[in-house]
C-alpha cells in the first residue's frame, strides 16, 4: 500500500512537471511550434512518450492545463458573486466578470504563462472549443450572463450577445498581452493586475451602457 | 522583351496563388501547423521549394499577405480620415480607426480569410512584430490616434494607450470571430460586415467615454 501511493506521489509531480513545461513552451512559442518530445524534455522526462503516456493527445494536453486553472478560477469566481447576488448595478456583474482571470494570474506570482496560452488557444481554430466548452460549464459564469442581463434591461439580445464577446476577448487578450510586455519587461500602462482589472473593469462598464445605433 | 513580360506575369500569378493558399491555410489550421510544402501543393506548385523560392522564409511569406491587404486597407482609411480632418468628434475617429478593415473584408466578398489570419499572427509570439510594424508604417493610422487624443482632451495618456490597445484587440478578434462564424455558417449577432462595424464603434465610443477610477 506504501508503495503504491509513492507510485501515485510520483505520477502526481510527473503530471505537474509536464504541464507546467507545455503551459511555458505552449505560451512563448505557440501550441503547434511544440512537440510532445520537446514538452518531455523540458519537463525532465527522458522517456520521451512520456507525455503521450500521461495524457494522450495534445489536445487532452491542453484541455488538462486549462482544466488545472479552471478550479481556482471558478473558486474566486463563486465568491464574488455571492457577495453581488440580486444585484442590477451592471458594475458588480462586470466585477465578477473581469476579477476573477486577474486575481488568480496575480496569485500565480511573476512569471506567469497562463494568459498567452488562452491567447492561443482561444485564437486556434481546432482547441478554442476546449475554451468554450469549459466557460459553459462554469456555474457562476452563468449567474454573471444572468446578472448582467438583469442589470441592462433595455439591451436587446443579440447586442448583449456581441458585447459579451468583446469582454471575453478583452479579458483573455488584454491578460495575455499584459504578460506578455511583464515577460519582455516593457512598459505597460498599469503597475499591477489588481490596477489592470480596474481599468478593463471601467472600459467595459462604458461599452456595455453605449447607446445602440437602430439598425440601418 | 515580350518573353521577358510573359515571365514577369507568369511570376506574379505564380506569387499570388502562394499568397492566396497560404493566407487560406495559416487562417484555418494556424501559422506553424502548416508547411511550406503543404502551402506550395496548395498553390499547384509541383516544385516544393516554390514558396521558399518566391518568398524566403515563413516569415516573409507572413509579411508579404500581410502587405497585400495593407494598402487598399490604407486608401480606405485615407479617404475617411480626409473626410473628417479637424472633427474633434469622438465617433468620427473610431469610425475611421474601425471601418477600414470592415469594409475591406466586405469588398473581398465569402468567404474571406485575412481576419483569422491576422488574429493568428497578433497571437503568435514571434509574429505579431509584423503586425505593429505595418500599423507603424500608415500615416492615416498616425492622424486617426492624434484624432482620438485631440476628441478626449481629459483622458490620462496611459489609459488612452490602454484603450487603444483594447480597440485594436476587438478590431482583430471580432472580425476574426465573426470571419470563422460566416465560415461555419453559425449564427453572427450582425448581418453584414457594415451592421457588424456600426455594432463596434457603438462599443468603443461607450468604452472610450466611460469614466476612470482613479488609481487605488
Amino acid at each position: 500500500m506504501a508503495g503504491r501511493a509513492v507510485r501515485a506521489e510520483q505520477v502526481s509531480a510527473t503530471r505537474e512537471l509536464i504541464l507546467s513545461a507545455a503551459e511555458r513552451l505552449y505560451a512563448e512559442h505557440g501550441v503547434y511550434a511544440v512537440s510532445n518530445r520537446q514538452v518531455g524534455e523540458a519537463a525532465g522526462q527522458g522517456n520521451n512518450t512520456a507525455v503521450g503516456y500521461h495524457f494522450g493527445t495534445r489536445t487532452d494536453l491542453v484541455r488538462a492545463i486549462v482544466r488545472k486553472h479552471a478550479a481556482p478560477i471558478e473558486e474566486i469566481r463563486t465568491g464574488l458573486v455571492e457577495r453581488v447576488v440580486g444585484s442590477t448595478e451592471l458594475r458588480d456583474w462586470v466585477d465578477c466578470l473581469v476579477r476573477p482571470v486577474f486575481e488568480h494570474l496575480a496569485a500565480l506570482g511573476t512569471p506567469t504563462w497562463y494568459a498567452r496560452f488562452c491567447a492561443q488557444v482561444m485564437t486556434d481554430p481546432a482547441l478554442h472549443r476546449i475554451m468554450v466548452e469549459e466557460a459553459l460549464g462554469s456555474p457562476a459564469l452563468r449567474e454573471i450572463v444572468e446578472g448582467l442581463r438583469r442589470s441592462l434591461p433595455d439591451l436587446p439580445d443579440e447586442v448583449q450577445a456581441e458585447r459579451g464577446d468583446m469582454a471575453r476577448q478583452l479579458i483573455v487578450h488584454m491578460t495575455a498581452e499584459r504578460e506578455r510586455a511583464l515577460a519582455e519587461d516593457t512598459a505597460t500602462p498599469r503597475a499591477g493586475w489588481q490596477d489592470a482589472a480596474t481599468g478593463l473593469v471601467d472600459a467595459l462598464v462604458g461599452m456595455w451602457r453605449a447607446p445602440v445605433t437602430p439598425r440601418g
